[in-house]
């Protein structure tokens, strides 16, 4: 750290020379690594070196000075100037980190079930992805708004961890049009509802501790819960939404919270109707649970509005995620939770020590992206596009899929859920639609215990029209055949059944 | 989930028109909001509403359908229509939950040490921000850029868990020329250096586990490895680096790994020697001890080349941290990890399943600024500044400081290091300094026992010239001040013991 050993004529890098003896520097550098300077051989003397580069003896010292403070050249007590030994090997180095043995609890969980595979090549027909089509986002808009916003360059410098404050105060006003009292405040912006839903789970969840999902849920929320070790407790849902004796049961477990997902949710499409709403909520406060209403999909209703927000019932007791990942950009990744602002402050300081703040140059153009109305324009666009989408999904698996299928038209979202009749593998029919290059989501990934069911997600964010009428219809195809075949098989286990009656 | 009993005619959204049954159900929440109907007593019925609103009954009963939907009506068995009760209160909703009762064992010692607060105003003299000044920023270059890439809608989709892979390329090519055998499949892109940290804390620490880190070291990096409950085992410095013999006693006791920042080291700005670089790195492995380098400083160099890094001395035991934090912008939120494969990808796995993905927009503008040279040449800026504020910091302390003080010129980064003599107390010097406006932070923030320390740490990132040397003639002045209240408190302490000796 002392400068007065090191030449006081410093490389003009403003305006790119290069000194002397740097080149002189770097000719030796070539040469140790082109092998004439052997490792732990001695370097030539000064004098010769000067000869051989044509300088003189001073600039010599001055690129040996360089090449000892970068390592390459070592003096030792006697003043001789050796090729220092950069490569560590044999014996001095012991073999690489048994990464297994040095992993936390966290990461064990995590590899147990997952691994991290880059994306897989498109398959013709996509029906799996809940994910909006790139091909339909307003990209040209927003990188006029971007390029506007970016030059102010204290967008670009560390924000506040909470969030960029103008779009914490448009989201504000938005949520209160839906009844939620939030606050600027107590509103905190996260990379994407994931990223929300993870500093929740590890701002209250130890392993071992319960939380209560739904079931069928998010298979992207199970995951990150199994991950911290929560012990899930799944509520089945009915036609309204979480089954109210069954949700009573897992409240008196005392979980960490109620994850739920009201508007459209993933897997099943499902709206929960507002009585279930107000009964779920007012359960959940009785009994001093938390509830996190991830309103993911709340701005993609296609039949009016919805009914009140969880959040609008209870905020006390509500913390309310929301995103704008389905409805305009997922990788743009800003989510927001608003809720209690004592445990909103909370999740800031569990949000900063991780990572500080969240890029505020794309939070100013997403601000300035919704306040000047161009985000309710795309939903207009994209909620025509999906109304016309799921009835035609709603149609063709009504047609094409065995009688006896269940499946509800959803009124708004990107996913429709199909109950299939007679024990079908919804995994078995999955792996064959792949065969036929359709990409579709089997309903055992959304359950808490990871069973197979006789049930399919289809989501329409990526397929539509023929496209999307002909990849239904395969699948239909599939199921009818899997039908067929489980009803050929069956008089057969009737027999062995008969059989064995009679041996017995 | 039905749709049977909606109406057929939707309204026509994308072209705005809003149908007649939507007015007169907006003019029944009117009445609602307004109290002409109350809570809980019995609509009119539709006959009469239709009357009112002057409209035919079907529609009426469009109107209710939809009211009936948003939770703002209820129809009883006799048939009646009621005004819901929508507000939860009283007896029906428990207290709100008892945060600090479900909050996780990682939340309680957060918030042991830490709050989040929203940013405090800007002091006239900033010396304690390690942050590079916005309005230094390449801005308007920047806006370009980003205007350019966005456009490309693929971009504002959902990424690689490891980042976007042309910019992994780029920095693998970066990286190689620094002697790091790096591969773009094995770096993964993050939300900055902090959350580089945080995934490899989060991938190995358990609490209890032991962690060693230089003393003092970046006190983010300590905040962060206390909360997932790390035992720090300090490593003291001397000029070369972590001092050898206690840094083999610390990895005697196994830690999970070394933290070590060996470019401009913060908060002290030491560089590494390239003889101790090798020997930490021996040390290291022969324990079998993963070593993680954090070069977050490594561009900031203003004297050359700087020695070998430690993961291209012994590639298999060191995971190399980057970013562009301190030299480019923050906000942009670019680090990235480079390491070996199979760990890499095992921090993919915990990256994506709480997060998903980084923003691959403001990815692929960096890797088209930095493939086009622009950050290179952004670079020679920043150093050409930063020499002059270093030498200027340097020589204003050394002159204003009290007798006894230690201060070396670092050869780089942004930040240099001061030793206080007499015992001085760093937290009292920085209280006094805020007191007449310069912020600087005290040593003891950076000691892995929290301990005050006779030392401060100035940054020269957000001050300059006249404002630079003024505010660090005024710590001096403040630090003269206590060093001669020291001395005068001495002898009357050396009297206070000699009666005492004398009363015994």
């Amino acid at each position: 750290m002392t400068t007065t050993a090191l030449p006081e004529s410093l490389p003009d890098e403003t305006h790119g020379r290069v000194p002397l003896y740097r080149t002189i520097a770097d000719g030796i550098i070539r040469d140790i690594r082109r092998g004439r300077y052997q490792e732990g051989s001695r370097l030539p003397a000064s004098r010769a070196l000067a000869r051989t580069h044509e300088v003189n003896r001073a600039t010599v010292h001055q690129a040996l000075q360089v090449l000892k403070r970068e390592g390459w050249i070592e003096t030792n007590k006697g003043g001789g100037t050796r090729v220092a030994r950069r490569s560590l090997a044999g014996p001095m180095v012991g073999p690489a980190p048994s990464w297994d043995r040095i992993s936390s609890a966290l990461l064990g969980r995590i590899l147990a079930e997952t691994g991290a595979q880059e994306g897989t090549n498109a398959p013709a027909h996509d029906l799996a992805r809940l994910a909006p089509d790139e091909k339909e986002f307003p990209a040209e808009a927003f990188a006029k708004v971007l390029a506007e916003v970016a030059r102010d360059g204290a967008l670009l410098a560390y924000g506040s961890p909470f969030g960029y404050r103008p779009l914490r105060e448009t989201l504000a006003s938005r949520l209160q049009r839906r009844g939620i009292p939030a606050d600027a405040d107590a509103i905190l912006i996260v990379n994407g509802a994931q990223q929300g839903l993870d500093l929740i789970t590890r701002a209250l969840v130890d392993p071992g501790d319960a939380v209560a999902v739904e079931n069928p849920s998010y298979s992207g929320a199970l995951a990150l819960l199994r991950a911290h070790g929560a012990r899930l407790l799944g509520v089945p849902l009915d036609a309204e939404g979480p089954e109210p004796e069954a949700l009573r049961a897992a409240l008196a477990e005392r979980p960490k919270f109620l994850y739920t997902i009201p508007d459209f949710q993933n897997p099943t499409g499902l709206l929960a109707s507002a009585a279930r709403r107000r009964e779920l909520v007012a359960a959940a406060a009785a009994a001093g649970v938390l509830v996190v209403e991830d309103a993911f999909d709340a701005d993609l209703s296609v039949e009016g509005d919805l009914p009140q927000p969880l959040a609008a019932l209870a905020p006390g007791h509500v913390v309310h995620l929301g995103t704008i990942s389905k409805a305009l950009f997922p990788g743009v990744r800003v989510g927001w939770i608003s809720g209690p602002r004592e445990f909103v402050h909370r999740l800031a300081a569990l949000k900063r020590v991780g990572e500080l703040t969240s890029p505020p140059v794309l939070q100013a153009a997403l601000n300035v992206f919704v306040s000047r109305g161009d985000y309710d324009r795309h939903l207009l666009h994209v909620k025509a596009r999906l109304r016309t989408r799921l009835a035609l999904a709603h149609k063709t698996v009504l047609r094409s899929f065995p009688v006896g299928t269940r499946c509800d038209r959803p009124l708004g979202g990107w996913v429709l859920w199909v109950e299939l009749p007679g024990g079908i593998s919804g995994r078995a029919l999955v792996e064959a639609a792949r065969g036929e290059g359709v990409l579709v989501s089997p309903g055992g990934d959304y359950s808490p215990d990871r069973a197979d069911a006789s049930s399919l997600r289809i989501s329409v964010a990526r397929s539509s029209g023929a496209d999307l009428e002909k990849a239904l219809e395969s699948i239909g195809a599939l199921a009818r055949a899997a039908v067929r075949s489980a009803q050929r098989r069956a008089p057969r286990a009737e027999e062995r059944r008969e059989e064995a009656l009679i041996q017995i």
